[in-house]
């Protein structure tokens, strides 16, 4: 169930004793071929930590052989000796498993603006090398969690179907192909405590693909996943998503659908992580139609999501749709048209609002009774839709949020 | 100290039964002239109360006498009916005081979609008038109110500069200009329950301007003070900053004068209404230095002030300055071009970060000291800056914005 399920991954999830509870905190992941094809996603945040600098680099040949990862501190704002830092764990790491630096991905979470104790990470790697094995999946998950309440994990099975090209009989019956999948795991807690809300993803997969179809189906994948999930509007500076494919089950998967089982194992992992907003009280899925464009609806799904009033009606459980008109009206006409006047919202399936006025009565609505929460905005300016997921702002969020670091 | 202090103007402020309080609901200001010269600024959201609608048009031709505010309902996302009302009511105010309806603006506060109860809207405005007086100002500025703890007034007189131009006396001295000055009052209590987070101003003087260098100095004014207070990035459906000119003390400030009274007016009002988030413990004053242009620092400085983690650290107490950073970065970089390695940040005085790395020690900085907290972020890449007010983000936010209209 999890970046070891697919075949030819081993990995491992050990104490390095970089956090104070003394919990596990030292992950590897090693991709042992034949393939060693990798593809990442990272933060659009311009300040950046030093281990994005560093594996943006080092993934820019379209191969990797392992990811190292951290928690307990993000090495983020630490200066040219916190680069330093990632690459002394990368040519470790490297000496230790006899590959090269540069096919050594480095993943760090936790507080920004201190360093790491070096120290105890190289000896940690030592002890993770040493723990290396093909179940050790679950182990890597754990080791990556912060404020995460449960760890996060995925594992798909890629359709068995009929596969074009010469059968194996001369009878012509077409040949079943072999098994594929793909893997992951994930850290990051919604909205609890996202100074150190970094989200680290790793997908794995047996499946044969190249560097540029790994690439192709990360970036479409995460497009339409992990980058609507939006629980405060905060970005982060160690937002990483990785991709590694072994080829060990010899199976090339058919035009779309490696595409199509990468998503959904993206999409799995990303509801998961607004599950785990365990400050918040519910998650809610925005839900814009009838937009002109894909981009029109993410947009203005994006500026409800980030209502701070919005997100506290919610959390109160008040159907207060006045804030979502007047959180879609920021959104620039040029960016996505509408008339006010046509909008239509419902929650929960209630249509509170029509035509931008008073709908139905909105005491119809039963926000309370369940965690989800749905709100649908329809603009009545195209055939286009998304939808955004975000959590409730409560005040389990400011405590968390507020007593972090001190 | 306040609106009617300027001479040629009087208002009321009386009870209309609108608000379940029974406090004060319903103003009235009135230009007496001679000049019945007006301006406004409204919100830019693009959903918009029928109030704005009417008043955006009634202003077009730079003229006004009369201004009719309610508190206890905003009149917004209510069809045809609610723009009816507004009409209503103006067509109500200019029969009762004899003047055009087109020179009537109507504002209104309170919750949106739902339509106000017009008979006791209408009775109130009756009972208005019969309480016009050059000393109404107070009595206007305190219906208003909704959230609001204490009334916002302004009153700043002129300087009275030796004026350019003929001398009174064949001895040839400079004539000594008359008294001029300019009032205001204004509603919203920052990030208290911006559901009705309208910010109303209305803005008098008996200084003589024309309705070119009305609005141009109400624009430049606004830009620099209310556009720069940003309490949790919502921007209201009702929001209105008008300006009416009555000429009564015959005066024609110099240039540049007028435009900085009227600046500091605003600037005080603006300043106001973050001092009232009572449900801020903090407020904050987000200043970005030597940025390549006024808008980079405006855009770095308001990307600072809409992050809920900062907003939370500080409510904490935690001079986190890694989320300061963080969320400095999410500017494109046309935006605001930089170096993140270059960047400087102090709070409260104390460099805890130097060149995008840590600074001094962040036990320095005392923030629980007091409620204004200054952070200072240096982008080394110009000389431009601009400063945006915020409020930390508190329990009492949430509470008040999921509880209000439940």
């Amino acid at each position: 169930m999890t970046v070891t399920a697919p075949a030819g991954f081993r990995a491992a999830g050990v104490t390095a004793g970089l956090k104070p509870s003394g919990r596990s905190d030292l992950a590897l992941v090693v991709n042992d071929g034949p393939l060693a094809v990798a593809a990442g996603v990272f933060t659009s945040n311009r300040v950046v930590a030093a281990p994005v600098v560093w594996s943006r680099t080092a993934i820019g040949d379209g191969a990797a052989r392992v990811v190292v990862l951290n928690s307990g501190g993000a090495n983020a704002c630490t200066g040219p000796e916190g680069f330093a830092d990632t690459h002394r764990t990368a040519e470790h790491v490297a000496a230790a498993l006899r590959v090269d630096s540069q096919d050594v991905l480095v993943c760090s979470t936790g507080l920004i603006g201190e360093r790491l104790p070096m120290d105890k990470l190289l000896a940690g790697v030592d002890v993770a090398v040493d723990h290396l094995s093909t179940d050790g999946g679950g182990a890597a998950a754990a080791a990556i969690m912060t404020t995460d309440t449960v760890s996060k994990t995925v594992h798909i099975e890629g359709p068995r179907t009929p596969q074009e090209g010469p059968p194996d009989t001369a009878g012509g019956a077409p040949r079943e192909v072999g098994e594929w999948s793909v893997g992951g795991m994930a850290k990051g807690a919604g909205m609890l405590a996202p100074g150190l809300a970094t989200m680290l993803v790793v997908l794995t997969t047996d499946a044969v693909v190249d560097a540029e179809r790994a690439a192709a189906a990360l970036r479409a994948a995460t497009r339409r996943t992990f980058d609507r999930v939006d629980s405060d509007g905060c970005m982060s500076t160690n937002d990483t998503v990785l991709l590694l494919a072994s080829g060990a089950s010899g199976v090339t998967p058919a035009d779309g659908t490696f595409e199509a089982v990468l998503e959904q194992a993206c999409a799995r992992l990303a509801r998961a992580l607004v599950a785990d907003a365990e400050g918040a009280s519910h998650d809610i899925a925005v839900t814009v139609t009838n937009a002109s464009s894909e981009e029109a609806a993410v947009a203005v799904a994006r500026a409800i999501t980030r209502s701070n009033l919005f997100k506290a009606a919610i959390f109160g459980n008040d159907p207060n749709w006045g804030r979502v008109l007047s959180a879609a009206g920021t959104v620039p006409e040029d960016v996505a048209p509408f008339d006010p006047l046509t909008l239509d919202v419902s929650i929960n399936g209630v249509q509170v609002c029509r035509a931008g006025g008073v709908g139905e009565d909105r005491s119809l609505v039963d926000i309370a009774g369940a965690r989800e929460v749905r709100v649908d905005v329809d603009l009545h300016a195209g055939d286009a839709e998304a939808t955004v997921w975000t959590n409730d702002l409560t005040h389990d969020y400011v405590h968390e949020n507020s007593a972090y670091s001190t």
